[in-house]
């Protein structure tokens, strides 16, 4: 049985509405002091034999944050590591199918809200495992969405954890005000900011270094993916343009001029950026902002199929243009990390 | 000088935490019609001159919403239509810079608050015009994000519209109710979705789509964005890769062995797939679902550019691949909605 939680949260706009949003965030965190604090103890208690925890932030949507929080998971799960996923993204939760665990629920016993499993020690907890039906929308305002994601941090058994993974949805609002609040207490190691070269996405990036700087979270560093598409060049797929706009597929045509005429074309890499990154992508942002730059991911089409079929990246050779970005990045991060707290 | 507005948000978890979100829209329109109601008849008032609202929606970030919300208020203004573009995402505005309007500011007259204009046909509101730093990270929990969009929807002067594009962030939360219940009353012409060809943004498409069905919203139609990467061949980079998957840039070279081996090469648009769409993409989807498929927009970087640069893509060649995709999709929409209410 779930406990009561009443949750009223009262904002006064002043009169001279302000334009200056950076005094909101003491604001919010006074208002919510009183109907969190009667949580703080118990949520604090479920996360004590948690050893790490990571968020995984993004400022956009679509730059492959739960991809990468996917991948990360699955990572630290091969290194023989306890790891937890909680996916906090309440109305587009995408954990489940990145994780190949679409359709499965979770259960309840004594001890708490069981997690859903891919291994013994790869635990999953998502709302996409709570819906009846994957095609309803979740129409929540926040007090609700925070008050499941409490709910998540108190009520959920994962036992002992080397890492609890926590994929955020994109922005800075009531999802990532309560987490921090609510896990702040038991110590948070830091936040993973994933981007795309794009500007319209490092704007937004700045936003979360910005809102990580103000709520005293460690940026752990950056991630910069879809950092152009590579592609093997037999995957490409040659079109014949023609000027109403309709395109003719001649594939087949096209390699078999290539394997007769030029064959070395096809042990190359075609590579396109996807993005304009003249503006000097995540590595500037990064060096301007003061924080750890951790690398680039390709946008590999075969990433994107494994993450859609809910695979590792790394079990085989299938994401060999993208899966060796992301794994010196996660090895760079991880035992340096576990190193410093032993675990 | 801006009214006082009170916002009272009182949210009670049942005892037996519901599994079925279903139920919660309809608790949440009851719990907000109390301050609702000060704000309808100003708001209905504001809206009364403008012919045609219409939604841009997506159920997951990153998929192109704002560069379509864009091009579309680019292509309406064009066609000499008299447009507003309203940008509700508070915490993560794109708008500004995709219209080439970064730095500029809103400002204040009798009649209320000024949209900024690219041109004398096409104005913008957006938060992005109010933060005093671009880096800055609104912190906003729902209240307050509900507050402003209700300001911005009650002090804008708009003047006459045509239309006004409503530019939403990803997901069905507090910005999603809250517009719809603004609006609704002064009567929504519909929503358009925009998605990807990906299985993780098609879950959440259904999601969008359930949401616009359960408060009452027509949709438009779908667009399939980001439907596979079209790119000339010539602007095709080539890498030889290596094993330690430091690949090395051999495009000169590859050029000129093409250009003197396979000329015919270099006249073909090379395609590659870039989001698994074996499942059946929107058009699938939108069959299931009985809501219109408007059609499919390439992943175009020359698109990209024009949205990060802030221009239209209909106005020179550069965007050959994607803007006839996107021409044809909007002269589909729009020419019946405007000749149907006389615009």
């Amino acid at each position: 049985m779930m406990s009561v939680v009443f949750a009223v949260a009262t904002v006064i706009f002043s009169q001279n509405f302000s334009f200056f949003p950076s005094v909101c965030l003491a604001r919010s965190l006074l208002y919510n002091n009183a109907w969190l604090r009667a949580d703080l103890i118990p949520i604090a208690e479920r996360m004590a034999p948690v050893k790490h925890k990571i968020l995984v932030l993004s400022g956009k949507g679509g730059v492959g944050k739960s991809t990468f929080s996917a991948q990360l998971s699955f990572a630290l799960a091969a290194m023989d590591y306890q790891v937890g996923l909680l996916d906090i993204d309440i109305c587009g939760p995408s954990i489940p199918k990145m994780l190949g665990l679409e359709g499965q629920e979770i259960h309840q016993s004594n001890l708490g809200w069981s997690p859903v499993y891919v291994e013994s020690n790869l635990g999953v907890m998502s709302i996409g495992f709570m819906l009846p039906n994957p095609d309803e929308a979740v129409i929540w305002r926040g007090p609700r969405k925070n008050g499941l994601i409490k709910q998540f941090l108190r009520d959920v058994y994962w036992g002992e954890l080397d890492f609890l993974v926590v994929d955020a949805p994109p922005g800075t609002s009531d999802e990532h005000i309560s987490i921090v609040q609510c896990l702040q207490a038991t110590g948070i190691d830091g936040a993973i900011v994933v981007t795309t070269p794009q500007q319209v996405s490092l704007i937004d990036v700045r936003k979360e270094v910005s809102f990580c700087k103000k709520v005293g979270i460690k940026v752990l560093g950056v991630v910069e993916n879809m950092s152009g598409l590579s592609q093997p060049l037999p995957d490409v797929r040659f079109l014949k343009p023609s000027e109403t706009g309709k395109h003719t597929d001649v594939t087949e045509w096209a390699l078999q001029y290539i394997g007769e005429r030029a064959p070395e074309l096809l042990k190359m890499v075609a590579y396109s950026e996807v993005f304009d990154s003249s503006g000097g992508g995540a590595l500037k942002m990064c060096q301007e902002m003061g924080v750890p730059f951790l690398g680039k991911v390709p946008l590999d089409p075969q990433l994107c199929k494994a993450a859609e079929e809910g695979r590792s990246c790394f079990e085989d050779q299938k994401c060999w243009v993208s899966a060796p970005a992301l794994k010196s990045i996660i090895e760079n991060l991880i035992p340096k990390r576990a190193a410093e707290n032993g675990a």
